[in-house]
Parts: structure tokens; sequence; C-alpha cells
């Protein structure tokens, strides 16, 4: 998608964002999205997430059901963030396959309640990003 | 879901919303993800939405790919909030059918720039939420 430039008065711009930028500001929060498909449709579940070597990781418990239908599937982790007064923001999509691992070390520390012995890590296969800029 | 409390230290109750509740809460935000199925997996796109008689309707250009794709078919839409200091906050998750039409009422008006002439509706099948309760 090329950046388009808007007139005055009808909206900002969709501008596209590089890859270097993508993984800094997937590193610069705490929670994303992770999306993935079932017969019925997409899923998603907010979680929060770390960034480590160009892999998204998250935490979750072993039996949640996420865990049995993500492993070695296409997923997609998304974050965004988005201001409602001057209608500026940013998105990031990494579009991959999940990894669940039972291993204790990485990922974050996780915010719910629980177990949260499993580790799904997302590794890339694109990575997109665009920003609306101001009008 | 059934609610579950949480001991001291180990992170928030996570606890459902009922239904009356997430649809107040889809409301009361301006933006959310719009997300469908491709043969490579999800793609989630934060779009603007409003809320119409149970319906949520987002406005998009006639020729962007997502029109094609989505219409008639399972999507899912998602709002939630976060917050990064108390590690309070909610989401809501609609899943149902897109609806992809072209008149000209109906739906939020547009961030971005361009023609924004497509609407899609998304007619539930399914609406949920979680909340994360403080520690």
């Amino acid at each position: 998608m090329s950046a388009t430039r808007s007139g005055p008065g009808d909206g900002g711009a969709l501008i596209e964002l590089d890859e270097a930028t993508c993984w800094r500001l997937l590193a610069s929060r705490p929670v994303g999205r992770l999306a993935w498909c079932q017969a019925a449709g997409p899923v998603l579940v907010p979680v929060n997430h770390t960034v480590e070597d160009r892999t998204v990781v998250v935490r979750t418990a072993p039996w949640a059901s996420m865990v049995a239908q993500v492993d070695d599937s296409p997923v997609a982790y998304q974050v965004d963030d988005f201001d409602q007064v001057t209608r500026e923001g940013w998105s990031v999509l990494v579009r991959g396959t999940a990894e669940v691992g039972y291993d204790a070390s990485g990922g974050p520390e996780p915010w719910p309640a629980g177990s949260h012995a499993a580790t799904v890590r997302i590794r890339p296969v694109e990575v997109t990003g665009r920003r609306v800029a101001p009008r």
C-alpha cells in the first residue's frame, strides 16, 4: 500500500511503517491481541507479550483451549494505539506460526491469576504496520 | 468460563461480562479490530465503528480487499481497554457474519482519508466479554 495524502477535512493519511519501526512499536506496548481461525471464524484474545529475538512471546495456562488450537498453526498478533481526540494512531500486525512450549523461561509476567506454564511463541512470516497521520 | 478468584500476588481475577455490559462497552469506544480468516491465517484491521441496533457497523472503501473477503463470511470484532499501571482492563468479542452494503447511511465517520462508500455490518452470533479485576 502506498502512502496517500489527504486533502483538508477528509481525514488523515495512511502511511506504511517499515519493519524496524513495527518491532520497536510492538516492544513499546505490553498488551496485544492473539488471533487464530476456527471453523466458525476468527477468535481474538487480548494477552500481554514480550518481544524476544524477533518473535512475540505470550504465556498462558497449559490447559487453555488456545494452546491446543494454535500450536503449529497460522496466527496473527496485533498491537495498536489510537488517540480519540486527534484521531492519530498506529497499528502493527505480525502474521506467522505459533509454537507452543512448556519451558518456564521466556515471555511476560501474566496479568490474570492462575497457571501460565505454557508459552506461545509467534514466529513471524510477515510484519506490517500503518500509521494514520494527523490531518 | 466461570469467574475465578485469585490469591494475593498472583494476578487479577478473570470475570465474565454479561451481554448488556458487552454492548455498552462496545458503544463506549470508537475503535476496534475487525478480523477475518484467509488461507494463510487470520487478518486483523483496526477500524472505527458504531453500534446500531445490536450490530457493529464500520465503513471502508468499496475497493478495499477487506470488502471482497468478508462479505457473507464469519468475522470477529474486538474492543478492549487495559491500564498498564493497575493491570485492570476488559475486552469484548463479537463473533458473527459480515454483510457488505453500499448505502451512504449508517456507520461512523471514517478517520483515514479516501472513499468509505462501503459499510460492513457485523450481525452477531455470539457476544462475549471478560474483565481482569484488580488484585
